[in-house]
């Protein structure tokens, strides 16, 4: 039986990762009257600007690693790719919330898909694909178009190829190996959508509604909500998001996507993947809902009641990628939410910020 | 014709006070990829845990005060008791908002009354006082009960006794003076409200709704929102806070507190006070509105243009004073949102944070 008593205003929060997540997982902490302790490798990280406590050091390094979990009270992280070692080392320590499981499964994309399928939640098919041989048989077994991922470390578009003919498939797996892949069917997606959903200490679940998420060159653009889906496709998409938490005994704010395939009487959803930590299709939650995903993910690794996730307006976000970042301030409006990351270097694809526009009835 | 240009974004903002206002602008300049650095003398100071820069020296230390400009940008303060030659020292180097005017006025209960009175803004009628021959003039021509405060410094209370009787005026005089002080008639108001309006540096006026607010023993308890007031009246408040901010030349936010005065048609309004600063009475905005007040405070200094100031719902804030903060967890439930300030010491009296739960119409 773990210990769930909440931890009390006060306590320090170690946070892996020093990014714009954990820069916004620090501002909702302090909200709460916690303190910070960024831990990162990049002396410029984001993060170390709205915390006094900071570690600059290596996810490797063992006496780093013990005097920070000697200075905090309980661990989070802004990213699942935190080393299995390193979350080993610290969960001995403090508590790290969430577990090692959600990292070991969401780390590596058969291992989801093995989780997933194994709790009946559909997935699209794949195949794993460790050779040449085994790629064409996969070939066969998913027809093409399909796409040939890494099962690590893949975000933004990096570490995938899409495969039209078999003559791709030579070429996309000699670039993509020697690293594990997996082939996944093309799915004839018509949306994609998202659930942020939280679990507390007691087991506690709420979710927020589903976004409407549209990425350009593979990165998020926009996620708008409520998202054109029918109600009981949203439903649908929360209480497969519940049975995610719960069947991994979650702890804190989780992501999961989707996709929206059309069928014959009804559209059907398949998850494309999931994601430990909170998440940039739930960033409008801080526009508008009373509870935001950064703050419910405070309250759930605290120990503390979760939030109301309701939402109180339509609101689009929409990421500032790159130069983007300059239409702030010059195009802002009244009804536009920036929310800048504070990051030195502008550069191409990177996420510099994102804005929220609250969608009004009088004001589509 | 002043330097109008917008400050971009990596601004290093200033701000004088350590409090929980100067916390909660640095969470809201975060927000807008601002860096802080906080001046304060006390070394516990809750606005220290969400910057790394800071400077901890007395008001009055100019190498500090130098230095301390020379590392900003642009510099704000959360407190109207900012002595006129820090002000003076800051406003010569790095550019001060809002301006020395707004905290000559607000500084001195006299100052304001009189600069209310010449734009013909009803306030409670008053006296000025220097000794207890002028103090018995004040009362025969104000009548009694009447209040007797300082004219400088008084807060929560602090500086001011109620006068009943002539029996009661020399033990106050004796108490409050060799201070200056003003005597004003006791005004029989039926509400309390407030007014939080924003100027920005281009002459944009944005006020958000009234709040109608509640004190126990001198400290605001309680605002909710909306006001139990008619439209004609809080639309009344708002043209007189908007004529505060022009008058004033004012850039940022700006508290205004109103007293209503029943009256035999309609009732009318008093300014009870002014303050040249976000305003406890504005805390509610951050959980119902787009732009909160602290966002719209930095927007407004930044010289960028404001926020829409509309509320998405109703709402109470209710402070958290002394113990009343031992809540937090415990009694918190899914509509209401905590904002805790991080002190490390609970005292009788001291403002350790406040929650704002959402008024749902099937849960009044």
């Amino acid at each position: 039986m773990p210990d769930i008593s909440p931890l009390p205003p006060g306590t320090t929060i170690g946070i892996l990762g020093g990014g714009q997540l954990g820069r916004m997982l620090s501002l909702a902490a302090s909200r709460l009257g916690m303190r910070t302790h960024i831990y990162c490798p990049d002396p410029n990280s984001p993060a170390f600007e709205v915390t006094p406590h900071k570690t600059v050091a290596a996810y490797e390094d063992e006496t780093a690693l013990a005097a920070f979990a000697n200075a905090v009270d309980v661990i989070t992280y802004e990213f699942e790719n935190v080393p299995a070692a390193t979350a080993d080392f610290l969960a001995a320590r403090k508590p790290l919330r969430p577990g090692a499981r959600a990292l070991s499964v969401s780390q590596d994309r058969l291992a989801e898909k093995a989780f997933l399928s194994s709790k009946n939640i559909p997935v699209a098919p794949y195949r794993p694909v460790a050779s040449p041989e085994e790629l064409e048989s996969a070939i066969t077994d998913l027809g093409l178009p399909a796409v040939l991922k890494t099962t690590r470390l893949g975000y933004d578009g990096k570490g995938q190829r899409v495969l039209r003919d078999r003559a791709e498939a030579a070429e996309a797996f000699a670039a993509l190996s020697p690293k594990p892949l997996v082939l996944e069917a093309f799915v004839p997606f018509s949306q994609e959508i998202s659930v942020v959903v939280a679990r507390s200490l007691s087991g506690e679940v709420r979710s927020y509604d589903p976004a409407e998420n549209v990425h350009r060159n593979h990165i998020l653009a926009t996620s708008t909500v409520p998202a054109a889906i029918p109600p009981s496709l949203a439903k649908h998409a929360g209480l497969i998001a519940k049975a995610i938490v719960v069947a991994l005994d979650y702890v804190g704010v989780l992501g999961v996507e989707f996709f929206v395939v059309p069928g014959e009487s009804r559209p059907t959803l398949l998850v494309n993947e999931i994601a430990p930590r909170v998440h940039n299709s739930g960033h409008w939650t801080e526009a508008v809902c009373l509870t935001d995903q950064f703050e419910q993910h405070i309250r759930a690794i605290l120990g503390w009641p979760l939030g109301d996730p309701a939402r109180l307006a339509d609101v689009v976000m929409e990421n500032l990628v790159g130069d983007e970042v300059n239409r702030v301030p010059s195009a802002l409006d009244g009804l536009t939410q920036p929310h800048l990351y504070g990051k030195l270097q502008t550069r191409p694809g990177r996420k510099m910020g994102h804005v929220n526009r609250l969608l009004r009835p009088d004001q589509p």
